[in-house]
């Protein structure tokens, strides 16, 4: 029986993750965690799974749940209260379902807890993984992916060796605006932008596949994640998201993973490695009905967010907490319909301009990087 | 360094065998080889690989080769001679690249002595699986597939458990005519059949991939290397030969392996296994550059070879041996233009259809109805 803390319960990954311990009830249990806003949600959740501790994001929904539930789970609230539910003493492993940046003190804790990571926060990676990387090595602990792409590359590298690689090949839906030029992108509205393809995710996940940040995030992740070279690591369009990354040995052999778009495989994945157990309600992969998969290569001027993401990367430093930063603040801005959506990736080039990188920065470098950069890109919105 | 024992080293698995020993000299070296009637490139090999022993088909060759090499090389001959070969003391592994039923004997000779074997000869599985694996099993030897397909799977089971494999899943080109109805098989030559669209193999090979025999075959072989029932094994007809095969997991994750087609990556992972090599002068694969792959369910009344490979797989005993015996001479038939190309899976029927199979046969069982199913498919050509 493993004993889960869950960081961002009521999220899309998060509640994937509950109807992965949900299938399992003898493999899995929710013992600990965090939630946001979506009090209701939480209260859901906590009359099925029974938590023994809860953290909300606020001081007014604590008062709240304490009251409820006094005397059956512990409730928390705030950073503190994310550090408490992510170190909890009971947990095997934290699931960092969080979204952006508010996931890497929790999940550090949990390294320095020798707690078994399962990161859906892609962030945490992309602004401090050679602080995780580090961490995690130093405390001898796995720091196992839960996005679909590397955590294909993960199950590719099963029985491998690192030194055998020749590049990883992280695939691309190319998202909601795959077909439209940059011309036809000027005035494209946030409804439209919300409309993925292939995935149903959240929504700053939705606007980051649109103008492929997301994938460009996920390169940094996998920089670190997979300890690879920016040069071994390759983009490549792939409408239907049925091949969901591969890995170029240095034999010319690929292993790719495939399946269905359904996060819960990734989830649980994390959750029952190194072993796997059944999860009966996912559609099987029918390549036949499928008939036909397609291949692109990736247009760095179409879609300049990956551009920026691939030299972040590769100058390194605080500059991936820029990119990230700048990223969040712009998406939000155009999610709120304060910009267009080509101003995203204009508001990112312009912090990323200005930024004078910090060499192996520490926490209080990435924090001063990161809300420096929000700053900045605030004032270029009013 | 690897000494490795070569059975069938003039055929086209045979001299790609070779290229992979001559890129990796510090890794590789041929001890032992077996040639049919091919003495010239007999002569060749010797000449630049220096072999400690050759076998020869024949006791002309034997004699002509035992004077050119006294001294230098121990030159033997006929199924003796391949026994001595595939035992040969110095010899760390066996690749079995024989092509027909006489790899059996040798290749139990070899597991007997302790030999690691790569097998590319599907027959000796196809006609004897249960006592190859249960030699196998016996002497602690490991069976390493070489066919493409199986490399695959091998390749996507590192890692992983048999417990959760759901299905393998091996993928099929289609042949020469795939795009042809049965209609239009009625009259095709045996220089259309040869005409393989995505792989260069011998005659035999090519001909068994145009009727699909060829994956039936490997169906079996599968059933045998991985110990799966045949309901676990499915066919996916993928004309681009890209996807060399795949497994699917019960937790609905795919894992495939992928590659352009050329059978010396399969044969070095035999021969590198558990670790890979360096293979430089593979051509990468480009998906961007493919641009499409393609899918489509196997018609069964299309494909009737296929069907009666999985018939005899499931009824067993002496059955896939009639189907594997029938089919030589069936195709040796076309192949000298004595038999229409249709012919060949009537010839196969009639044989299965009068067979009465022995269950767990012995080596004597499997050859009497090996020889009795060749008499008879011969009588029928008269």
């Amino acid at each position: 029986m493993k004993f889960i803390s869950l960081l961002g319960a009521t999220g899309s990954i998060g509640m994937q993750t509950l109807d992965v311990i949900r299938s399992h009830p003898d493999e899995f249990r929710l013992v600990a965690m965090s939630v946001g806003r979506n009090i209701d949600r939480a209260r859901e959740i906590i009359e099925e799974f029974s938590p023994r501790i809860v953290s909300v994001a606020d001081e007014e929904n604590f008062k709240k749940l304490k009251s409820e539930y006094k005397g059956k789970v512990d409730v928390c609230f705030g950073e503190d209260g994310l550090i408490e539910v992510a170190t909890y003493d009971q947990a095997h492993m934290v699931v960092s379902a969080v979204v952006g940046s508010v996931g890497l003190v929790p999940t550090l804790k949990a390294i320095e807890a020798k707690k078994t990571i399962a990161l859906a926060n892609k962030e945490t990676l992309v602004t401090a993984g050679h602080l995780v990387m580090r961490e995690a090595k130093k405390h001898g602990v796995d720091i196992l992916p839960v996005d679909s792409e590397h955590s294909a590359i993960f199950q590719c590298l099963q029985g491998e060796k690192k030194k055998n690689i020749e590049k990883i090949i992280l695939t691309a839906s190319g998202g909601s605006f795959r077909d439209r030029t940059r011309e036809q992108l000027k005035n494209v509205t946030v409804a439209e932008a919300l409309r993925h393809p292939n995935w149903s995710m959240g929504a700053k996940i939705t606007i980051d596949s649109a103008t492929m940040m997301n994938k460009g995030l996920e390169i940094i992740e996998a920089h670190w994640l997979f300890q690879l070279p920016y040069e071994q690591i390759d983009v490549l369009l792939h409408r239907e998201s049925i091949i969901h990354s591969l890995v170029q040995f240095h034999d010319g052999s690929v292993i790719a993973q495939l399946g269905t778009p359904d996060m819960r495989v990734p989830i649980q994945y994390a959750l029952t490695y190194p072993d796997r157990l059944p999860l009966p309600t996912t559609k099987r992969l029918n390549l036949a009905e499928v008939a036909t998969l397609h291949f692109q290569t990736v247009d760095f001027d179409r879609y300049r967010c990956l551009k920026f993401a691939y030299e972040a990367g590769k100058i390194g430093g605080t500059m991936p907490t820029v990119l990230n930063a700048a990223n969040e603040e712009a998406v939000a801005a155009f999610l709120s319909e304060k910009i267009s959506f080509l101003a995203i990736e204009e508001l990112i080039e312009r912090a990323m301009e200005r930024h004078v990188p910090i060499m192996e920065p520490d926490l209080l470098a990435i924090r001063e990087t990161d809300q420096e950069t929000r700053d900045y890109v605030k004032s270029l919105l009013t």
